[in-house]
């Protein structure tokens, strides 16, 4: 870590998946590299390290300039610079840094903000790792976004919690319309989560404040297995004639099989076309052909990260400040770290922010703990929902034109 | 018309599919009741008609007193009375209706409020017949609500605009997502609406506002072609590499045939379960087929009829309305009509409701004007869009807990 004084330019990139707070992250960066006289011009890259590597950059003090730009920006869902899926090869193809580098010097970055998820990060340790063999004096920052909420060593991801409010919302009022038919019927909702469950945990929340919500809840964490599964629907079903099931796309069974590949169930051979089905598809089928009541499933699919029209207060204020906070620190002279939340042993819910380094977050995979599952496997506990809870709280008033979401465009 | 006061008690019923309004217009009706001292007990009865013929009630002056519960009442998505979709037998097979008519002598009930869609006023209608031929008198009043908008002799329905306004926003973020990435894709979003295109329609309202949306919309009033469908993408992708496609569940080809049924795409006999098909999921593999670019559908399933987190004021204030309304128009006398809106010929959108014989309802459907679609049937002009943009306009506050919707529940 370096204590100097490093004058220059600032560059900002957003890539991996879109959410609904990312914007509120890049609007943190800018307005923190705002306040640092050493900052000179803030370049957004256009998609990501594609951006950087094309030269392709807007100017952000031009794009935000009034209180109500950045407000507009922070409630816009999806990456307003554009994202990518671009993996840098190994640092032996030096060809390819030494293309970035030349980048950076041409212009005159020393700070490199990178908006993403774990395979983000990759990139970030990758350009870290080069930088420290260059003489190039470069500052370059990692920036956590996920609505996954799998990054190590993070006791949560900024995008998670508006990801969760909207994933809680929507099953609780999925449910209240399921509630008023009296014929029996099983609904099933698959929610966003390939590896952690953190997603489908959240649908779960509102049973805390005794609202409505899934009355089975299955996370890739435990092994799913079918023949409980359709047990406890008929035992749900003696008291209450419509159930709800939540479930991750990534649940898996006892010998680590996804249900979406279908397999298991002896669906698939029917399907012909494995990419049509999904966890929820496959198990609507199954319930169908084991219980033969009415079933419907419904894929939660983009809505879960994208809806800005429904946003956590407390995700879009953490998400601002770790924006913030990231260009603190590389002002400070961190470089090759990513700034997460630690939540302090407090009875009212507080975090701190606080740097790690990228390479102990990058690949990596946060899964839930299993002792927050249920010994059935089909539900989670209180003292979860209660970890949660907080991520999901406050509400932000939506800038909107007769009633449609305004969202900030950058061309 | 009966001009007489007719002192005795109301029963209020819900049927059909759920809306985000239907219990606005609840309230809308117990609050009429309330103000009207003729109406003694105010009877809600669970599950529609099938209350009524069980004496499954509940009262409603009980539930509802205080100006919190109402609110709760009127923000909570789905019938709180629960719903039922019983048909009543042709009015010869008197049995039904006899048994009908002696719980209303029973509980001394004269006035009948029946809250639901075309199939709902088929009842109403029905009740209204056999009321001539009795000597009880009675008044019943169909009330209107469906988030298709296919209500004959009304300018729109309550429950529509809410759930085109979920559908102007859902559509509008998935267009912001799906803009992050340089990879051509095409991405196609299912919406309700079996006869007619209301809600599809509504997608391409923030088009009015500059706001991005679907880039092709399809309704089921238009047939729909699938080489211009094609050729229409390849276009749109010379300069946008992400298209965005909105699509009425109930699209059919020039002869007729349902687009979802996927006899004319070729794919329903791979599938071997038509069951698993939708529009979207049909066309998402026709794209494949045909362009092989990334390709991906999206049901917007239930939460179009039921996310009370998102509701239009328009709608809410005229839910509660024409509840009242219909109230206002039994005490006067009328019965077996239907309270709907009429919109003034004014710059300012206004209406005003007024009824009409719930035959000239029952059963019926309302389509969009073809006019109003353009030539090659891939979208809908901005006349229509202005048609339809004041029934999404205005926020209302959700009532929450912690962030999660508070819902009100009828036990």
């Amino acid at each position: 870590m370096s204590e100097s004084t490093l004058t220059g330019n600032a560059v900002i990139g957003q890539s991996g998946g879109p959410t609904a707070a990312i914007n509120a992250t890049l609007a943190g960066v800018v307005k923190g590299a705002m306040e640092h006289n050493e900052i000179k011009e803030i370049f957004g890259a256009k998609h990501g390290i594609v951006g950087i590597m094309n030269e392709d950059f807007v100017n952000m003090r031009e794009i935000l300039q009034t209180e109500d730009d950045f407000y507009t920006l922070e409630c816009t869902p999806a990456a307003a610079l554009g994202s990518c899926r671009h993996k840098l090869p190994p640092p032996e193809e030096t060809e390819v840094y030494e293309k970035i580098f030349s980048v950076f010097k041409k212009h005159d970055i020393r700070y490199v903000f990178l908006i993403g998820g774990n395979d983000s990060m990759d990139t970030v340790a990758k350009l870290s790792a080069y930088a420290e063999i260059t003489d190039y004096e470069i500052r370059i920052i990692g920036v956590p976004k996920t609505i996954d909420n799998d990054l190590e060593l993070t006791d949560h991801t900024p995008g998670f919690g508006s990801a969760a409010k909207y994933v809680a919302t929507a099953v609780s009022e999925i449910a209240r319309d399921c509630s008023v038919y009296i014929v029996p019927a099983v609904t099933i909702v698959e929610i966003m989560g390939r590896d952690a469950g953190w997603l489908a945990a959240s649908a779960a929340i509102p049973r805390l404040y005794g609202q409505s919500t899934a009355d089975l809840v299955y996370l890739p964490e435990a092994p799913f297995d079918y023949d409980c599964f359709i047990d406890d629907i008929i035992e749900l079903q003696k008291t209450k004639p419509n159930i709800v099931v939540a479930v991750s796309e990534g649940i898996k069974d006892e010998y680590g099989r996804y249900v979406g590949d279908g397999t298991q169930s002896g669906l698939i051979d029917n399907f012909g076309h494995k990419y049509l089905a999904g966890a929820g598809k496959i198990l609507e089928n199954y319930v169908r052909r084991r219980i033969g009541c009415k079933v419907r499933s419904i894929e939660l699919s983009l809505p879960q990260r994208c809806s800005g029209h429904l946003l956590s207060k407390c995700d879009i204020d953490e998400s601002i400040l770790v924006g913030k906070e990231a260009v603190a620190l590389a002002t400070k002279g961190e470089s090759g770290i990513i700034p997460v939340f630690k939540r302090e042993n407090s009875d009212e819910y507080k975090v701190r922010i606080v740097p790690v380094p990228v390479e102990a977050v990058a690949n990596k995979i946060r899964k839930v703990d299993t002792k927050y599952i249920n010994e059935r496997s089909n539900n989670v506990s209180d003292d979860f929902l209660r970890v949660l809870a907080p991520l999901i709280e406050g509400e932000i008033e939506i800038p909107k034109v007769h009633g449609v979401p305004k969202h900030f465009v950058i061309k």
